[in-house]
């Protein structure tokens, strides 16, 4: 069939409101936040979940191919329609049903903007805790079918740790309920769990129960500065050896730092960096504020800068999320890897980065989640220059070693395109084979983001 | 084929050592710690990985059935291998491989049992939180496929929250690795969560990587009474609200504490009670404390106890723990159906309780995780008596109240053989076709745990 052939009947199907096929609206639905860019046929916008499920309908029975996406923001290309056929954006199914303190429960459409609701329910003193760096842009919908991490991951988990129930429009356009609205729940298989995270493979998302729990009434945010990043690695243990589980524990290297300085002159001292964030109650906060700040000058910090209230941690927040602002302003391009080690790796993943540097003629930056081990890995490259032999070369001794070292290729933002090419290096063959399995057992003619890493 | 026709080639196979057929080993390995019984043709307990792969070869391919079980504590029936064939018992497959402070990982054989993980990684400063109340008889292997839960939930999660990957044979004796080593793991699909709380359904779980912790280097357990169920009920609510977020936060009902007090004189006063536990460093567990008891006075508490050492800790739980002897003491056999409610429901579930107790004269005692709304409802009824036609009245109206208040059957026990008759109530036709699809997917020929709620 014509790639165009169907566009009339799903137009006179759902509404010339929701079926797009201009050319810019096309093009702004081929990309994410990755370089990678494919023309869908045609743009669909559904405002009910009853137009998701006849556009599924629709789509099975004539094997076109059909890409959800929700904000767009994703950092691996997993939305990109590489085999054309329709976007399915999910951004105006955007209502927060409900959001109910006494069952500690949010209702939400996946269009939600991540950060709407973590404000939303904070209002409540109630607490969503997953926090991408995106989550002022990335929507729910996409938090939940990448399964996305941030910083507050080490405390409290990723977004799946939130998600207690789940409606799902299947491939062929059946609606099925997954879990429910309690913070426990034992029937039957874990549904919820296999469609969070499988990056628009299985399903598509059109509906979500999160949970909430109390919004700790007090926070408090370390940062320190080391001269060698041994002595931050050597921070880390320690503070995790005085039995903290901090909220966050994010690390940056000399690079970054480098990076930081030029950017806002005479920030930040030292060659590795830690940030620290605890909340709780008040008291508590206090007290163990002191007491982390003796461990980091025990380690040999050479600053320690502290803060107490909800302002001033966001301030300290800002030097963190100046990172990213302070690389892009080095005129290169950021080739973000969000590899994860186990823990007792991290100063080996560090001096590793080092040598790939030097062998590849790479500048390489590392900042992350020092606490879980997941660390994104920058390769910072000339812009345009993104996809060239020498690049796909160091990607390829790096994601190698990680799984030399028993870690992951990817800790947060999924496979996408940009890991495609590792997939089969990081799974082995009967792991394959038994995603295949559950992809056919749901998605019989693969029409559900097709050109991934199943393809 | 005849039963047993098969059983010479078996032990041929897998050798004398490892298959057994006699009839007290296969009785032993007919139930677990529900009342249904059945007996299996063969029990057979590998010593490796290896035997359980060519026992799944063997079963598969004469479609035998296959009853995986743990340490037989289970409370539904999962375990009762009512299809006959082959029993596989894990409790020989119990080495703890490895525990990795630096990575924070434990690397187990599913034999071992709960405790003695708990125990090795606690003399490293380590914490592994699930904590199922048969912690000291139930093994690894039984909480992952039930997903177990305990007290411990409202805080720390469940027994998935701390499995960071999965080793498990498929029906046909593929063995497939799922997630890995590390703390965050984004690859492909979330197989790992699909196996755990699936009993035995879907694959037999033979290796996990568990997650670990740091130890909280202090904790403290509060114990109130209050005159009436609503004081305690808001005690609750006013716990959450003050933003506590407690390791566990239990509750007794008045003929929980009656029994406790037959079983135990003047040990509780009052009608309902409260425990709270609370973790964290030591100042601020004790600061915590402080807050807690006038919170608990405030909403009226008769009396308080407390305890800040972890002796004294525990001999507070004690009191809780009496509950199921106490229970037992009556003489009363005990029917444990571990529902949830959204959490703002819990005084109504109370208040039914009562009703139920009255409109179909069986006693029914109510205590456990008020935090997360999963109470269990115990119906007392006179021992050899568990399966009769007002008994299974009585647990129908109490499943349907819970379905009505959009509540769960089964919070951490599953489904099993006990709560089997309502699987149809809970789960709706597409999302049982769904679980249709996934079972056939993995298990086209129907030999692993048979009979049970995909029948």
């Amino acid at each position: 069939m014509n790639a165009k052939s169907w566009i009339p009947a799903l137009v006179k199907l759902l509404g010339p409101a929701t079926v797009s096929v201009s050319d810019a609206v096309r093009r702004e639905h081929g990309g994410d936040a990755w370089f990678a860019h494919a023309m869908p046929d045609a743009v669909v916008t559904p405002r009910t979940v009853s137009a998701v499920q006849k556009l599924m309908r629709f789509c099975h029975a004539r094997k076109i191919p059909v890409t959800p996406r929700g904000a767009g923001r994703g950092y691996v290309g997993g939305c990109v329609p590489v085999r054309g056929g329709v976007s399915l954006s999910l951004k105006k199914l955007n209502r927060i049903r409900a959001i109910n303190a006494a069952d500690g429960v949010a209702v939400v459409e996946p269009g939600v903007i991540t950060s709407d609701l973590q404000d939303a329910v904070k209002k409540l003193g109630l607490f969503y805790p997953p926090d991408p760096a995106s989550a002022k842009e990335s929507s729910i919908g996409g938090n939940l079918a990448t399964n996305a991490g941030g910083p507050r991951c080490l405390k409290y988990g990723v977004t799946r740790n939130y998600a207690l129930g789940l409606d799902v429009v299947l491939a062929d356009g059946r609606l099925v309920r997954c879990g429910g609205r309690t913070h426990k729940n034992k029937l039957g298989f874990n549904l919820t769990d296999l469609f969070i995270g499988s990056e628009g493979l299985l399903g598509v998302i059109v509906g979500a129960t999160l949970r909430l729990i109390p919004l700790p009434p007090a926070r408090a945010v370390l940062v320190a500065n080391f001269a060698r990043a041994p002595q931050a690695a050597a921070a880390v243990n320690a503070i995790i050896s005085a039995g903290f589980l901090p909220a966050a524990l994010e690390v940056a290297d000399q690079f970054t730092l480098a990076a930081a300085r030029a950017y806002r002159p005479g920030a930040l001292p030292g060659n590795a960096l830690i940030l620290v964030e605890i909340d709780g109650q008040k008291n508590s906060v206090a007290g163990e504020t002191r007491a982390l700040e003796k461990i980091l000058h025990r380690c040999g910090a050479l600053t320690v800068q502290k803060a107490l209230t909800d302002a001033t941690a966001e301030k300290l927040w800002d030097l963190r999320r100046d990172f990213s602002y302070a690389l892009k302003a080095t005129g290169l391009t950021k080739l973000n890897e969000d590899v994860v080690v186990p823990r007792g790796r991290l100063v080996d993943l560090f001096n590793f980065a080092g040598q790939l540097q030097k062998k590849f003629t790479v500048s390489v930056a590392c900042f992350g989640h020092a606490g879980d081990g997941n660390i994104h890995v920058n390769l910072m490259v000339p812009p345009g220059h993104a996809d060239t032999a020498n690049n796909r070369r160091a990607l390829d001794a790096l994601f190698k070693q990680i799984l030399a070292w028993r870690g992951s290729i990817t800790g947060e933002h999924g496979v996408g395109l940009a890991k495609k090419p590792w997939w089969q290096l990081a799974a082995d063959r009967d792991l394959r084979a038994l995603h295949q399995t559950i992809k056919h057992a749901l998605d019989p003619h693969g029409i559900l983001n097709p050109g991934k890493f199943l393809a």
